[in-house]
Formats: structure tokens, sequence, C-alpha cells
């Protein structure tokens, strides 16, 4: 779901493309409230929807996955869009393309499907199964309900960043693999089975602290910076603040190689937030404790535009990483 | 969207296997009014759902489509389903995947999609791109309102059974490209720029003709299948009344052959209803005048299940033709 409001990169102009006239001026419709540009669209009505798509050889090896595990993880990235406009899950439909040959697998794929969507109290609602040409694709719609939306639009200079969790676990896992090494426990649950943050994100959105927010799917380099442009404002972000997954930081041969796996490796499906100064600081604890997930503090919202890093010594400068630098190449 | 009332054969088996406990008990949420098994997912509220997939070599070649048919033929294979339970389109979410170095067709194919939806006076709402490994791959996602939504389970022994349009003409294109001909022009409309039927399907369920609905996609030996397995009837399609497209009944060899294209080609996305003898008759000529489009009653509903087909000599027996025999393998 991508709009104006995109950060650049010759991928987003593609997508703006896309879009036509709906890119500069999405027609209020008396259907829909939201459109094309935030990780949601949402009808009027509060239904909230998006799409992912999951490609063998893009998204995911067949080496490093259990069939299970492919629909999990599919299942976990599209309903991580809910979480990223505080929506609560309802269900998905599952568009699922497999050779003829292997049916098996498909029927495995979907059996992981259900687990991540009844574990969140979901239901599956429907899908379509095609022949596959070739790879395995799954195509997951994610639907939810949501009263009050959390857009990316909303970040006001003085807010601070927050994310949840730490970052950089799954790309850990990836990297290991490329290089043909089994990734660590750890990094390997955090690529396979991501765990969409929606109840976390109502949390926050109920308790009205979150003025933007956005899941980290392609890195938070990239992320934070359609924030950035739809907020119309710019964001600094704290290299030495920001929780790199130990997982990351075992292989890493640097601190600097390190914070590129959590900056721009991607697949975290964690939440990033902007929120006003002080006011996470006093939830921070109950959060923890209701979720066992850690709020961090990794960034500011500033004036001006674009996204920037400040390293150990306090020296701000452009952010040197950029959208991500793996397996996966989706919007 | 499958569920418990579906046709029979390996691929519904499959389908079924999907849904898991789903596919025998679909658990009434407080969201959901209308889960797996339908031609879409109904939410409480009267949003309706139905994703659909269309990939290159398995929906269509490359050399048969230019990219914008590809699109518009792909959104409107998804809107065909919310004319199929009467909802009303809102708009399109699209996944595309492309390779890297073909963004020109990407751009091509969701200008399709956008030409399709505007001309229905729907929205794209959003989507999702992401690099191919290989085929072209367009999911499309249709979302809809309906109030009363038409079902497939509501046929009734003594119904007749009516389609709009005629069938076949998809399937005489395929056909004619397979041999290395170039199809009729009528033909390869029919294929590659089918027109969802969804305000006719208003129109009539406004009317409270249909008992149970459907679309075309498979053709009308294995869709009818469908809505005598869920509504618990026979059905017997009279060989005699089915309107065959004038295309292919140009390019069979002989009678036969042109039933088969109509029957079981598949593309057609026309409405096919169940309705109560003799209401249909009183409004089919202010259909055709209204959408120039014609109703044809190709059978009825009895007691009983399964489809049979009664030829030109009155003799009832098994439907010869099953599922569909060409390009496309969907469900």
């Amino acid at each position: 779901m991508k709009r104006p409001g995109l950060g650049g990169g010759a991928e987003f102009d593609l997508i703006r493309s896309f879009l036509g006239d709906a890119a500069d001026d999405f027609p209020a419709t008396r259907f829909a409230q939201v459109g094309p540009g935030d990780d949601c669209a949402i009808l009027r009505g509060g239904i909230a929807l998006s799409v992912d798509m999951s490609m063998e050889g893009v998204h995911f090896l067949r080496e490093w996955l259990e069939p299970e595990e492919i629909g999990y993880r599919a299942a976990a990235a599209a309903l991580s869009d809910l979480a990223a406009v505080a929506a609560e899950p309802i269900g998905v439909l599952a568009a699922l393309a497999a050779r003829e040959d292997d049916t098996d697998t498909a029927v495995r794929v979907m059996a992981g499907v259900r687990a991540l969507v009844g574990s969140l109290s979901a239901t599956l609602l429907g899908g379509d199964f095609t022949r596959s040409a070739g790879p395995l694709v799954i195509d997951v719609v994610a639907v939810g309900a949501v009263t009050r939306p959390v857009l990316r639009s909303g970040a006001v200079p003085g807010d601070g960043i927050w994310v949840t969790g730490s970052l950089g676990g799954a790309a850990a896992a990836v990297q290991e693999w490329r290089a043909g090494r089994v990734p660590e426990p750890s990094a390997r649950d955090a690529f396979a089975r991501p765990r969409p943050r929606t109840a976390e994100a109502a949390w926050l959105a109920h308790r009205g602290v979150a003025r933007a927010l956005i899941d980290l799917s392609d890195g938070l380099a990239g992320d934070i910076g359609h924030v950035a442009a739809a907020s119309r404002v710019g964001v600094i972000i704290d290299a030495v603040t920001v929780p790199v997954h130990a997982a990351a930081r075992g292989i890493a041969p640097d601190d600097r190689a390190a914070l590129r796996l959590a900056l721009a490796g991607g697949e975290d499906y964690e939440l990033c937030m902007s929120a006003p100064a002080g006011a996470v600081e006093a939830l921070a604890a109950d959060f923890a404790e209701q979720f066992g997930v850690r709020l961090t503090r990794v960034g500011e919202v500033v004036e001006g535009s674009g996204v920037r890093l400040r390293d150990a010594n306090g020296d701000v400068g452009d952010m040197p990483f950029s959208g991500h630098d793996h397996l996966r190449g989706s919007g």
C-alpha cells in the first residue's frame, strides 16, 4: 500500500506510476477513507485491507524453510500491515500457486497460514488456488477492523521515534543461509516465524501515544523515510540506541555491519512509531510487562525532510543505508 | 472462495484440505457472515472480498495479450466474483510480481487494472510490488459492498437455470492461439477484455429474481456443480439451449465440440443464476434493453444431486464435460 507520502528511490517511483492519478490525488469516495499510500487501505466503516505477495526465490528459498513456515511467514507479513495502522485482525484470504506435482507442499503452506491466523484469533476467510508455471507464490490479504487508524502522516517535530523488539535478526538468518551456514535458532525464528504486533499496536493506539505508525518490513532506514515523507518532517536516527538483535551482533564483523543488518536488513515486522516527548517513557514498563517486548527510543522527529543518522560521536550525516539489501525486493 | 458446498474433483478436495476445519464448519465470528465456499467472503456490515491470482504461463501467455489487457483481464476476473454475490464494486488492491528488467510491462499491466476499475467507477485502493523470480504474477483483491448477498446455496427444485451473454468465446480464442492461429476479434475480446457483470447482478438481485448466483470462470459444466452442491439439489442442463458464442461455433468441427467450448472452456465471466419459474421471463426483455445482453434459460433445478445433460433427443445423461480443459487451472 503506497502513495504520495512514499520515500525516495526508483522502486517507489515505479509504484507512483502504478497508481497513476491516484498517487497524487486519491479521490475520497463514499466507501474509502484511506487509499494507496499507507500500510492498509481503510474503508469507511473501519475495515482495513492489505495484500502481500511472497514468492519463492524472491522472499524465501525452500531450502531455508519448512512449508508450514512459508505460509506462517507470509500470513504474518500481511497481518503486520494491520498492526501498522493499529487494526484488529479479522482474517485473511490466501491465494496460492504451486506446481501440480507439489500439492503436499501447498497443503502444508496453507496449514502454516491457518496456524498464524488462528494464533491471533482470526479466521481463514477464503482463497484461491492455481497451478504454478514455476515458483511457489503465496499472496495473503489481511482484513482487519479499526476505529481510529494511526497513519504514517502524523509525526510532528519534537516527537520521539520508537521501535518494538530488536532489529536485524531475520537479516542475520538470511546472511547466514546465503553464506552456507545454519543460522542460530533465534535468528532463524525471527525470519521464519515473525509475530505481527497487532495486539501491541492496539494497546499503544488505545493509550493515544502513537502519532504515526508503520511496520518494519524493509528495514528502519527505509521505512522511517515513508513516515518522514508522509508527515513532511525529517527524522534523525541515533545509531547507538538502535536495538540490534543479538544474532546480528554475533555474526557481524564490526558494529557498522551489525547496524546495517538492523537498519537495512528488513523483515523485522516490528512496529515503529512517532510519539510526543515523554508519552512513551511513562508506559514502556507496562508495555514490556504486558507483551514481553521492549520499546526503544531510536531517534527524533525534526523540521525538514529525509532521514539522517547520528553516529556515536554525535555527528549527524546522511543515512548511509538505504532500501534493503537482501533477498526481499518488495515495496 | 471455496468450502463445503464445493463440487467434486481432486482440485476441490485439495481446497478442502487447505481450509482444514473451516471447510466443514466455518465459525461464525463477530466480523464474518460468509466464509470460504462462496464467490466472496462477506463481512458483517456487508463488505464482500475475493482474491484472484493470474500467472503467466497458467492463465495467459504474453504472446497473446498486451500488458494492459493482462491487467484488465485479471481485474475483471476478480471483480466478477463480486458480481457473483450481487455486490457493488468499491475497488481493488493489486499485488504484482515482475522481473526487474521488465518494469515497463509492470506499469502497463497496472494501467490496465486502473482502466477496468475506473470503468466500473471503482478505485485502486492499494497494492504491493515485488521482483519476480520468473513469471509475471498479478493478484487482484476485489472489494465490494452488498446488503443482501445472493449465494450459491439458494437454488430450489423447479427453478430455472439462466445465464447472461454467450459462452465459449474466450475458450475459442485460446484454442485458436494454441493452434497457432489468430482468433477472430470477438473471441479475442471475450478473453482479453471480459466485462464483470456487476451492474447486471445488482439489477437482478434488486428485483429479487436470483435465488442462487455464481459467475462462470471455469465453465458452466463445473461451476453449476458448485451451485448444485451448495444448494443440495441436482441440475439438468439442456444442450440445445446453451448460448454458444458464435466464434466457438465458427471454429468447432461439430456441435459437440462447440458445446464443449461453451460448457467446459471457462473464462466466460458471465453470470449463472437459479430463479423461480416464470420470474425471469417477465424481465428478460427489460434486462436485454438495459444492458444489451441477453438472458438465456439453459436448464432446470431438480431433486437429487449433481449435474446432468439433456441432449437434443431429450435424453438425460451424465454431464460429459468436466472442469475445464484449457490453460487456466485455478479454482
